[in-house]
């Protein structure tokens, strides 16, 4: 038996045993009897309606590779009496060990690799999540999807969009998932593949990480505490791209419905003192409609009958500080001009036949520009940059990447089941690229929901995805904020929402009180935007009345008396890789009552945010990790533990840290 | 390369190889490249909630046993380089090959057993299957349970009874499933286990077999028609005992509520014309309100309070030609004397702790009388003699038989996931044996809803459950015929379903359409037996209106002018194993549009039935087979094909033979 101990981790390999330790407990251990990869066969059948996939597997075998041997330090698995099947290479540094896999036998489609785990372990990230934010006891498909409308198998929302359009979804459903967790045994797990995984965190005894592909690597991060863990998998991924300056000028308003309604609400918003840094103008390339509600065009350059003499406006609207945003996503309308210009080029992705291939976006069809020919990417970057920033726009929505259908043609040959994942970071890259070669990085933010691992060196801004505008656990307001914290221990920093959520379908209308708490609850992030939702009509919106608009100035002007403080703690992300709305729990990682808590967040170290997430609630629950905490509202003092709080509209709780140097700004927010 | 020619099986075997042969194509067929069976471990995960069954496995190994070599007329299956895990014997006769396994290694618990299939081959059986009859392009797990409400994920009903109680089923959920199917290609395949088992005829170019341990014995059944095939399995399992001539007088009229109300509504019934062969009274014993409904007391004894004077209003309703029945089933409810009797002795299955395992029912708590000790089931043979036979009662229900959970301990030390299966068997036999015991197999009836292979020899009449009371496709007035058609290729070949169906759930209430349909339908089955339901003041009566009264009175004359022909049908069955109620398919089983044909059926050769299942409907596509029919309400003759025929109320579509010789009973049904 031979040992090698590279400070914290240690390998150990013999006579068919192959142990990866740390810290006096293994990683990973391949004993014949528990061996630790799985190679396996298995058939998928994949259905995708407008984003919704139902992904099955035939498995015809499973088989534990149950040997290994070592030569010339690589590790040789294989199953009794056959080849080895997979060949591995460890290198082991200081707090880093990379896995390196190749396969070795075209028998095998199917990897299970398996983790020791402790049953009382908590497990973190996997992309944004948007049920849970420690995993354990639960499995996790990581496949870019539309998240689902209710994504709750119980509730009557979800069984009707199940019903109507397999829409329904499910707890680990997300436009952004990634194959990497923290486990709050202070070490990080990153695969590197892009092929549909699901990691088990089901066992008490292991986690089992099921990928349908050898994955190229993995790479085991060790960290001496889980905020150098999440440090770390920043410092792996890479940060965010810096947000604009500008964005701390007040809300991006979304509104639409052409020149002169756009500019009569925001002429209403600042006169009732709402502070708007860019009216975020979604239909500003043409609208039309369907049965799920108000759509765009998808033809992406300015509508000019919709949106008359835009340039002068937005030359007005600029004077006065508010900037033009707009909207865009990879898919190309059938009916639009740039449809026609791709084609021409064979710029899409094509069918079978050899046709471009069609995608459904729900009563209107689109051509899928085929990043992975250099050519149409390249052209589409220049799309962007002619029609979106030389236009001016400071900013838009990089809508969708989710929906790449697994039986495409690529141009590069690549298989599209294997590409799915990876499309929201070419989607991402080819928007930062645009911006970055126009020079204009420090003028104009995009921001995306759909992701994947790789989308945090190019993509500046996550938006939460398409909640319902309700209550609901699992697709309400609340879901935000496991979404913001799973993300961030991702290696995503810097998360916002729609405030007010987006999706009114089968029965669900917006109500004041959920677009005033939404309202509330976003002045305490990177970023605060609003959305007219996909059936403004039902939806309360932020001009409805007097109440609702000061209520908007209000929290606008807290969301500018934190601008400070704010770019502190994006400083902190951007340097160190903390991310900006972070876990009560990192205050306290011994705390067990704080492992599974995912509907309050700091902003930064010093303000602790417990959004009301109740319809009808004046007052909330909240749980204080260790310290001294002031209530913002009161200033009265509050220690660690269990408090239910007062939370009346418009007094939140939150609290700051009685040992921030940030009280002045955190005091002024009272007013007058 | 050794080849053994026995008539129409032949079998090959060879280096890797062994193929089962028949009629020029291969049932089985085993290369390396293509095993035959498959070996692996799981761990499954049984809930049991009231009947209902949330059954997962996670699988540890699926392996491929890809090696076969013989020795001394046995096969030995490996995988790769590891010993032998399997055993088999062939032993090949005319028409039949059984084929006997034996487990050689402990590693496994689960197997995977693949039959050659071509794409357009069809399959039946199954036990009784409600959703569907052939069962080509869907699995089905094996594992006797409650049904469901709704059965059907798209429906409200069945997510609602999911989120209420885990009670929504699917379409494979069934009283009685059985490990066993038909083929169109004239085979027939009987498993021999008892253990949980999923029957997969999803892919195109084969079908596969799980079990949940290495079956004792697989029977291939080898027919010259799909006739022959039925009548081969009903000869394999053996026939159902002999109904008793009296049930031909009339229906068994349900009703309960104490002896004054079953005198007058009896009285009502038979004064108004209703042929009443039996009053079906199921609370004989006592009764309990629930949240559910009416449910019964479970003391299997003459609740004196309810039923004053029981026993000579018996004789008096005897003397006037109707007979009374009861019911009961294997479990005793904690507050009855039976219960301390059977718990003092020791007759229950226990817990972990030693103690009577207590099984919710639903607001109630019963232990399990453990069939598997032969003391407890000799006593419970005895409560059914003294308290049922002796008593008087020509019949009952003998209820339930899914319940038993997968934690018992038996006192036969065997495991209880393997028993659960058998469980209605021994149910089924207690039943049988007590009335053959009692010299009484010509005069008393017993219906089961349960069943597993081996109940067709007990039990002399199954019941389809308890469908909704509605027209619901998968669990409505429909299912039922499905339902017969299944259990018939499954060798049960006498069925019938409550008249108005039992389960008013979620706002279904019985309409008095329902209702009549029903009955209409109920008269040309084996026998003719109404329920009230579990909330009888939701569900529309017999006994409401003169209206209803007389379609019950008409249709019950119906049944008895049947006799006679049912009587030749029944005998077909006794003699031959042809089942009462059979599928179009039968008369011409090169039809392919008779291939799925379900919701139609054939009583006997002469008579085709197609009962409308669709609410206010007053036409029904029916498709008839070769050959002319007769309409037996207005004598028109059709031929071959579809055809949209008048099915007003009290006329459903029914045909006879042009060819049959039972015309005159056929025509006298038309009335005056």
């Amino acid at each position: 038996m031979e040992t090698t101990r590279q400070e914290s981790f240690s390998v150990q390999t013999g006579e068919n045993e192959w142990t990866l330790g740390r810290k006096g407990h293994n990683l990973f251990q391949h004993i014949t009897t528990k061996p630790f990869i799985y190679a396996g066969t298995g058939h998928e059948k994949v259905e995708m309606y407008r984003g919704n996939f139902r992904i099955e597997d035939r498995l015809e075998e499973r088989v534990a590779l149950r040997f290994v041997k070592e030569e010339n330090d690589e590790l040789f698995f294989s199953a009794a009496g056959q080849e080895p099947v997979i060949k591995m290479t460890a290198e082991v540094k200081d707090q880093q060990v990379t896995l390196s896999f190749e396969s070795l036998s075209s028998l095998y489609n199917r990897f299970w690799i398996r983790l020791q785990a402790s049953p009382e372990e908590a497990v973190y990230g996997c992309g944004e999540q948007l049920s849970h934010f420690n995993l354990r006891g639960k499995n996790f498909p990581l496949w870019t999807s539309e998240p689902g409308v209710g994504r709750n198998k119980n509730t009557y929302v979800t069984w009707q969009a199940d019903v109507t359009g397999m829409a329904g979804g499910d707890y680990y459903h997300t436009n952004y998932p990634q194959p990497s967790f923290i486990s709050s045994r202070h070490y990080a797990v990153q695969v590197d593949t892009t092929c549909y995984a699901d990691f088990n965190f089901e066992h008490p005894d292991f986690h089992e990480l099921e990928v349908w592909g050898v994955p190229n690597r993995i790479t085991i991060l060790g960290g001496e505490s889980l905020q150098d863990c999440v440090e770390k998998v920043s410092d792996f991924y890479g940060r965010n791209p810096k947000l604009p300056e500008w964005v701390n000028e007040g809300i991006m308003l979304g509104i639409q419905g052409g020149t002169q309604t756009v500019d009569e609400k925001w002429q209403r918003a600042v006169d009732e003192g709402v502070h708007v840094s860019a009216l975020w103008v979604q239909d500003w390339q043409g609208e039309r409609i369907t049965s799920f509600g108000k759509r765009l065009m998808w033809n992406w350059q300015w509508d000019q009958n919709l949106y008359p003499e835009l340039p002068a406006y937005m030359e007005k609207w600029r004077s006065r500080g508010t900037r033009f945003m707009g909207y865009i996503n990879p898919y190309i309308a059938v009916e639009g001009a740039l449809f026609k210009e791709a084609e021409a080029h064979g710029y899409f992705a094509l069918n079978s036949e050899g046709d471009t291939y069609l995608v459904d976006f729900g009563e209107f069809y689109c051509g899928v520009v085929d990043f992975t020919n250099p050519e149409a990417f390249e052209w589409y970057k220049q799309v962007i940059k002619t029609y979106l920033i030389d236009f001016g726009l400071s900013g838009w929505m990089a809508d969708f990447g989710e929906y790449l259908p697994t039986d495409v043609i690529l141009h590069s040959g690549q298989s599209a089941m294997e590409m799915h994942n990876h499309w929201p970071v070419l989607w991402a890259k080819c928007n930062h690229e645009a911006i970055k070669e126009a020079g204009k990085l420090d003028e104009i933010v995009f921001f995306m929901r759909a992701g994947y691992a790789g989308i945090q060196e190019y993509c500046p801004l996550l938006w939460g995805g398409d909640q319902s505008v309700d209550w609901s656990v699992d697709d309400g307001i609340r879901s935000v904020i496991p979404a913001a914290l799973s993300a961030g221990f991702s290696g995503m920093g810097v998360h916002h929402s729609d405030v007010g959520g987006y999706t009114s379908l089968h029965g669900i209308k917006r109500s004041k009180e959920l677009l005033l708490r939404w309202a509330e609850m976003s002045a305490f992030t990177p970023v605060m935007r609003s959305h007219e939702g996909n059936r403004p009509y039902d939806c309360a919106q932020f001009d409805d009345d007097l109440e609702t608009l000061h209520h908007f100035a209000k929290t606008t002007e807290w969301f500018r008396k934190l601008t400070d403080y704010r770019k502190h703690v994006l400083a902190e992300y951007y340097d160190k890789g903390i991310p900006v709305q972070r876990p009560l729990l990192l205050k306290d990682p011994g705390d067990e009552k704080l492992t599974d808590e995912k509907y309050s967040f700091l902003l930064g170290e010093d303000l602790l945010v417990a959004p009301v997430v109740e319809e009808g609630a004046v007052t909330r629950k909240v749980y204080l990790p260790k310290g001294e905490w002031i209530h913002v509202w009161t200033g009265d003092r509050f220690s660690q533990g269990a408090h239910e709080v007062k939370a009346e509209m418009g007094e939140p709780p939150v609290f700051y840290s009685a040992q921030s140097s940030w009280a002045k700004e955190f005091t002024s927010l009272r007013g007058d």
